[in-house]
């Protein structure tokens, strides 16, 4: 039987539970959770707010842990390995995006969290090829939150093909945006930080951020006018996006990873700069393992807060209050 | 003197003028014209539909014919060499856009129509840059829209790195969608028409298209979810978008050239399927000559209604009343 915090509905607090996960699959690697990182969308999860969350809901997608039990058919991965889950715990492998190594766009891709248990828990189980191996250099208590957000703020570096010759604003210092200065930075790109809370702004800067601007200082974002390469956006609602649209130079892009319901914006300044709005989920599997060895080679984790597993309600108390700096992380103490 | 055909005003007719156009400049070029496209924004800038059209407003922006004179500085073409001039008739060749090779993202991009007189005359001037040699097998009749409608849905096939083994839609079949089929089929894509009008069915096959679909059928936007790579949005209109995306597939990209206000669009289903809306203003240089030898190796050109450049006030009614059959060009019988 596994261990889990589950709620049992949107408003109650997390208990624990006790449930069978039935038979290994052929495909599939059990996990022991020794962390697990607790992000805003375990809380959207938890309170229903994307119609999709069956209650008892466990959450937990930022699992760091090792390896106990392997599948029959699984080969490269060794049990007392240390390794990683993130948002997305299994795909079809089949179809054309998996095929074309763009498993986290995979159509009929699983989450962690959805309709299925996550990391809130003793154990946790993913796909071979999901379960990622963390290399020397990185270390568990703070890895969690990359194999969520930190994928997250990181594939659009990749994806949109930005050149360390480029500028990058990051919209938002918290949990996701703390990381993407990180990374921006290490990428060798001029940062800018966005933030509504000018006391970030140390802190800003020693996450890598060349720049510091408040986004209620509407002279600020005047001030940088065609400047940017990618503006990404990690705020979790609607933004001035023609403002925003902007600043970028000629050719940049808006990338969306917030979950703003919906973006609004003029053609003209789009068309006259071939600018584009875009948006993407996560990373894909080679993404993953790509940013673990970007950030052991540079250095670069998650500032997190950490609380027992047992404490999980006040730990999601804690970042439901906005108050975490930057990423909250569970350590496992059944 | 040069000879024109000016409006005075947004209702007005045009009537012929004569003006002095001052010195020859040192990297400009004269051309006398033989043929000059009519495309709908020289009708939304005589209407003063984008708030920047001075009167007298001479238009025409898709010139075909030849060199008359050089400035001084001009190296590399010879008077009586055919040339074309299309949107845009100089750039300031110092930023940072046009030394990239993106002179059409210029900040300070000068229009051939944009408080300045244009083609719709005996003689025009541009920039030696801007000054488009015309390659063997492509015939100055029917090249005028290619510099303007024929660049401008041309480009978004290259800048947006669409693969041969791609599947490509184009919304609106027009004078801009009619050129679009043809250069995504000969670009090896799958292609697919989308039209209000049923009976262009038969013509957008003849262009390119292999399938062929009533934007006013929802059930036919829904029967492409997930298919395209790129879907072209050729039309002046507000989509609805939103649909649209829904026919991206995953990494897609909605590029839109038609001049709509605004785009609006849910965050989710770009975030999840990794899509973005774009935009794009006609193209760089270097793309109109290629462009040009694509067209004269795939023999591809626009399907054109010839008037003489003094019936241009029965041409300018025929292009407003929507009855171009796709692009309609005046030819000089100065």
């Amino acid at each position: 039987m596994f261990k889990a915090y589950a709620a049992s509905s949107a408003k109650g607090d997390f208990d624990v539970i006790e449930f069978d996960p039935g038979p290994l699959g052929y495909d599939e690697v059990e996990v022991a959770v020794e962390y697990c990182g607790v992000c805003h969308s375990d809380l959207s999860m938890k309170r229903n707010e994307w119609w999709m969350t069956k209650y008892p809901f466990v959450g937990g997608h930022e699992v760091a842990g090792r390896v106990v039990a392997l599948g029959e058919g699984v080969e490269g991965l060794e049990v007392g390995q240390r390794v990683g889950v993130g948002w997305t715990s299994a795909s079809c492998m089949r179809c054309d995006q998996c095929q074309s190594g763009y498993q986290n766009r995979c159509p009929s891709v699983e989450g962690t969290i959805v309709g299925r248990h996550g990391g809130f828990a003793d154990r946790v189980r993913a796909q071979a090829a999901w379960t990622i191996p963390i290399p020397e250099g990185v270390d568990s208590v703070d890895c969690g939150p990359l194999f969520c957000g930190g994928l997250t703020v990181f594939n659009p570096l990749a994806e949109n093909h930005i050149s360390p010759t480029g500028r990058v604003a990051v919209i938002g210092i918290g949990g996701l945006g703390h990381m993407a200065l990180q990374f921006a930075n290490a990428w060798g790109c001029e940062v800018t930080a966005f933030s509504t809370s000018p006391d970030k702004e140390e802190e800003a800067r020693k996450m890598g951020a060349h720049h510091f601007l408040s986004t209620r200082d509407s002279d600020a974002l005047q001030s940088v006018a065609g400047k940017f390469d990618m503006v990404l956006d990690t705020v979790n609602a609607p933004l001035d996006w023609d403002a925003y649209v902007n600043t970028l130079r000629p050719g940049g892009k808006l990338h969306v990873v917030g979950a703003a319901p919906k973006v609004e914006a003029k053609v003209f300044p789009l068309l006259m700069g071939q600018k584009s709005i875009g948006a993407s989920p996560t990373g894909s599997i080679v993404r993953a393992k790509e940013m673990l060895e970007f950030c052991a080679r540079h250095e670069i984790k998650p500032l997190i807060e950490t609380f027992p597993m047992s404490k999980i309600n006040d730990a999601m108390q804690h970042l439901a209050d906005g108050k975490a700096r930057y990423r909250v992380v569970l350590e496992a103490d059944w």
